[in-house]
């Protein structure tokens, strides 16, 4: 009956010391989304298909994970006429007959759907936060998994743009907190689709950002050449080559934007709306490398306003965190004009961030600060009214299970990292004074519970 | 394109209030876990199905979510001959080709494939806990979910029953955190098998342990005619019926089994583990509620010595923790012979208990202290000063994002149960001193912010 054992491609078993870590990131995240009075809702594993197809375009729903409806699927399924269909054709037809639901694919379509489905219940404006796994059907690869986890903080019902001068304070206690030195980069939505528009080709916003994200790389000429072939050349060009050479204060740039946009009122706003957010953030952050980066575009199609990405320094890697504000998100499902704006931390990431950096705290390494070593039953039972004390002391304790060799205890402390070894035989008994080894530094001496206690909280 | 908004049934969203106290539940579980030094892992939602089909029963098995294999999965099932095949069948024979995948059912077969997969980096004995949600297609009914999160302690590989004993002390310890009296019930499965051996009936510790449940309720006359009908009479229901009028204390109870089992070895052994367990128990457990119940069964075949279950004393309500011991868990995944004993706490009966005792705590209410309330322009940004300091202090707190009428403010306030709403107005600017209004007392009166701070800490 002997199995091999493994788990599905793409997916992951964390172990104590990777959970510790974990745990560490989430609870850094949830201590400053709760102190900035956003709110924690959780949604199901299992969303409806016809709550999450269409939402994320045509790749995205081939990236949703199915559910096998339960019971007889076949019922339904048999008696369709697919003997005629191509079997790629057949594969989605057959498909949406036998599943009803996915697993959800990120936080933000539930986080609609909840705020629709629960509008009467709701007070406005609405912050919440939710910590939950998503799934994703994706290619499995470096730093990129079917199951991962989305930290999100979203407020829905306010167009103030001190909501997104908050999420840019939350971006400066979380990597604070974590000890991760970082840019927020930001951009607005209604700067880049000025600019397309002032060089007269509106629908080549993403073209147009890429040009300038790779300035720096290729150089003025090599970005000509490509936006070339983009269809963006002649008179076209000439109005964005200065915009791109663009140097200068943020104040002047403010100024030569704001000359830019005399005929472009979309453009106009959106360096009004930049403006007015720089200075919230001047007045209300302290302590965060902050600057407007004209090629942050971000993919997601649905933000109008503000969008913002955080790079760590000094670590190359993808943004650990980003957002933005949009217009209209629970339009989708029928509840119009109601503005959302939205930050997602990246856990993943800012692990793999923290363990380059070796920023991790240390006492993160063993889950438990004492293992009692002892010799007999007598020990063994002995030993629980200190365990208890140091408990109720919030200090996480045990004893090896049961009587062994010292080598042996010694060696399973070792194994599990644990800081402190009590030893406990007739004489720590009778005298209720322990003989304590710190099994880092190989120091040992005698002391009573007490001073155990201030040892293990310093 | 406005669509209706749903969620599967017997799925759920969690509100704000709700999570808040599913927070303070699942905190209180973990902090014990974690002072006990139990270690946390984490297993992905999606499991093999090789891995899960096949440990529940047939029951079960039909009970498991099934993920449709990902891409053109029609391609790899169509051109299997099931043409000639019943639907019934059809639809297994076809679920086993299109689905490879299965959203767990519980913690504990992850947790056995966890153990072997990993088995060269675990130091044993391995304690580990686990805070998930499982998914099992049920049928939804009231307290019946087809999601909901298990609370999993387990130790392997160590027999002793101070490992029992521990559990016992983190039932104990749980439940007086959270304010809910219990009571411990504990059997031995050894005891039961060796019940059922001496009665001449070894196939039938169920239907046994079944008629010892119910005499309280039926008593010895109906009892016995039920019994008749599952073949337990003549010889085998006059041995059983003096076991079933058993009276007396614990040590008195001890003899007589003794006596009884003087030719049944695995019965003396269930006796001797159990008064072990007793001993144990008394020396490390406080205020505990505990006691030895012979009708106690529990339903999952693996279980092998201790069995034990927590009720919540005066609430109508099934047990609300349980858990046992198990000799070969991870045996079926090819790793024989290593002992476990592990418990379960069950967060959405603990939730409906909390609910209907209203023992959880007011400060739930609301995940704000402080709103401030404000005038105009000059006052939010004024106010930004405040709130960072409050942050710092730990104090969860917020201002309207918008100027608004002070009606609007404080109906919000009121909405969203937040205690304090701190006015903001030119004065307040001049001065540092806030006017405070208790929301709760209708209490109004000047102070300074550490004034403020102090009076939220309270």
């Amino acid at each position: 009956m002997a199995q091999t054992t493994s788990i599905p491609k793409g997916t992951r078993d964390f172990s104590p010391l990777q959970m510790r870590r974990r745990q560490y990131i989430f609870e850094t995240i949830r201590q400053v989304f709760a102190l900035h009075a956003y709110l924690p809702i959780e949604t199901p594993a299992m969303e409806n298909l016809s709550t999450l197809m269409g939402k994320y375009g045509e790749e995205g729903d081939k990236l949703l994970f199915k559910i096998l409806n339960s019971g007889d699927f076949w019922a339904k399924a048999a008696g369709t006429a697919w003997d005629g269909l191509e079997p790629g054709e057949r594969a989605v037809k057959l498909g949406n007959r036998i599943s009803e639901k996915g697993l959800r694919y990120d936080l933000t379509v539930p986080f609609a759907r909840y705020v629709v489905q629960h509008r009467n219940d709701l007070t406005l404006p609405f912050k919440r936060y939710q910590m939950q796994p998503v799934w994703r059907a994706d290619r499995p690869q470096r730093g990129r998994y079917r199951e991962f986890y989305q930290c999100d903080a979203d407020v829905v019902g306010s167009t103030s743009l001190w909501q997104e001068a908050e999420l840019a304070q939350m971006v400066a206690e979380v990597f604070a907190a974590l000890q991760i030195p970082v840019t927020l980069k930001i951009n607005n939505r209604k700067i880049l689709a000025g600019l397309a528009e002032y060089v007269g080709c509106p629908d080549k916003i993403v073209d147009i950002t890429v040009a300038i994200d790779k300035l720096d790389k290729i150089g003025l000429d090599a970005v000509e050449v490509e936006m070339a072939e983009k269809g963006i050349a002649g008179d076209a060009w000439r109005k964005l080559a200065p915009v791109l050479e663009l140097r200068g204060s943020f104040a002047e740039k403010m100024v030569y934007m704001r000359g830019l946009f005399a005929q472009v009122p979309v453009g106009l706003q959106g360096v009004a709306e930049l403006e007015e957010l720089f200075g919230y953030i001047a007045q209300c952050v302290e302590g965060l490398d902050y600057e407007w980066d004209l090629s942050l575009a971000r993919g997601l199609n649905y933000y109008t306003g503000a969008i913002f990405e955080v790079k760590a320094q000094g670590v190359e890697m993808g943004s650990i965190s980003g957002g933005g504000r949009y217009d209209d998100l629970t339009g989708i499902f029928g509840m119009k004009g109601l503005s959302g704006v939205g930050i997602s931390f990246g856990a993943d990431r800012i692990y793999d961030v923290l363990e380059s950096l070796n920023r991790f705290p240390a006492d993160l390494q063993s889950g438990q600060a004492v293992l009692f070593i002892h010799f007999g039953p007598e020990e063994a039972a002995a030993v629980q009214a200190a365990m208890r004390t140091l408990r109720a002391n919030g200090i996480a304790c045990d004893r090896y299970p049961e009587p062994a060799k010292l080598q042996k205890q010694f060696a399973y402390a070792d194994k599990l990292r644990i800081p402190f070894a009590v030893m406990v035989g007739e004489r720590e008994r009778e005298t209720g004074r322990f003989s304590v080894k710190d099994l880092r530094s190989g120091e040992q001496r005698d002391m009573d519970l007490n001073e155990l206690i201030v040892m293990c909280k310093r």
